[in-house]
């Protein structure tokens, strides 16, 4: 018999299924043209199953692929400094390589939900200022263990740095001659006495 | 009477007028939101009457916007070179700090505009690549005046101050504490012996 933690099991289990096809779905049609109908086909469910485990619907979907995205992220940081945490940024960067589909559902929303009115702009501004002052520790770190340019302000290389990592992700899906990963450390590295 | 140069002058006047309010309605709604009726409310005409000068809709409009944008920027940038090419770069930049609602226009359609299936997708893709190889054939200007510094290769030179920009309007729109202006600035003077 099934008990409340196989339950939870399973409940996680969907949860994932769920995640993938969305993210295959949007990868596929782009955000706008995506349907909750179309991914719920993927998974081999109702539209009222998938609404079940996302009740906000296809925005929540999107939040939830993001977040996932973020985890991810977040492992390969752990609690790295200094300059093992600026390594693993990178090290991001060359994973996503090999996710152009979710790279390009990341650009898209990021930039669509520049406009305060969307339902992501909060996510977005909150964790852009989270990962900036990430970065910015970082630097300060660095600088701390002697490793810092002299004249290089940990704030503006961080935000530099992110700043490249984004526009890097632009110019890569539209087919600019680019490495997202290599092109990113060449700039941190510019910070820094010794090239990570 | 109004002659055929009269109709012409005529003609450009509506045309301006158009853009205007397409920018003003395209900046205050965000494009998605936007109609090809409303614009024309603003101009004090029909929908027709849009739809005479730009048979193509609203992406006729914001692709015209747009393109207004790029020859403002191509006026700053005349003929000039090398080092004055880059600062002119800077300039743009400057111009567009009171640009905002612009500046967001541009930013979402350049994301949306990554899928291949975009109406606005070859656009962009030149419009990079123009862009990516005029930068670079300044900073190689430079370094034919002994101006770029040792191991500083022209064209990731190129593609990094151009992410760079990209990344930067992003992050500036997302409310971070960046200078869309000096902080480009500061990144091409890195790449060069005496900043701009």
């Amino acid at each position: 018999m099934a008990g409340p933690r196989g339950e939870y099991r399973k409940t996680a289990e969907r949860r994932t299924q769920i995640l993938d096809a969305a993210l295959e779905v949007f990868s596929k049609n782009g955000y706008t043209a995506s349907s909750v109908n179309e991914i719920a086909r993927v998974v081999g469910i109702s539209q009222t199953g998938v609404l079940h485990h996302f009740t906000g619907g296809k925005m929540a979907l999107l939040r939830a692929v993001l977040e996932r995205r973020d985890a991810a992220a977040r492992e390969l940081l752990g609690d790295k400094q200094g300059r093992d945490f600026l390594r693993a940024m990178v090290e991001v960067s060359r994973t996503q390589r090999a996710q152009r589909g979710v790279v390009q559902l990341y650009t898209i929303l990021a930039a669509e939900a520049t406009d305060p009115d969307h339902p992501a702009h909060a996510y977005f501004t909150e964790r852009f200022q989270v990962i900036a002052d990430a970065v910015t520790r970082a630097y300060e770190q660095v600088r701390s263990d002697g490793g810092l340019r002299e004249g290089v302000d940990p704030r503006r290389a961080a935000l530099s740095s992110l700043a490249s990592i984004e526009g890097l992700q632009l110019l890569w899906l539209d087919g600019l001659d680019v490495d997202i990963a290599e092109d990113s450390a060449r700039l941190i590295s510019s910070f820094l006495i010794e090239p990570i």
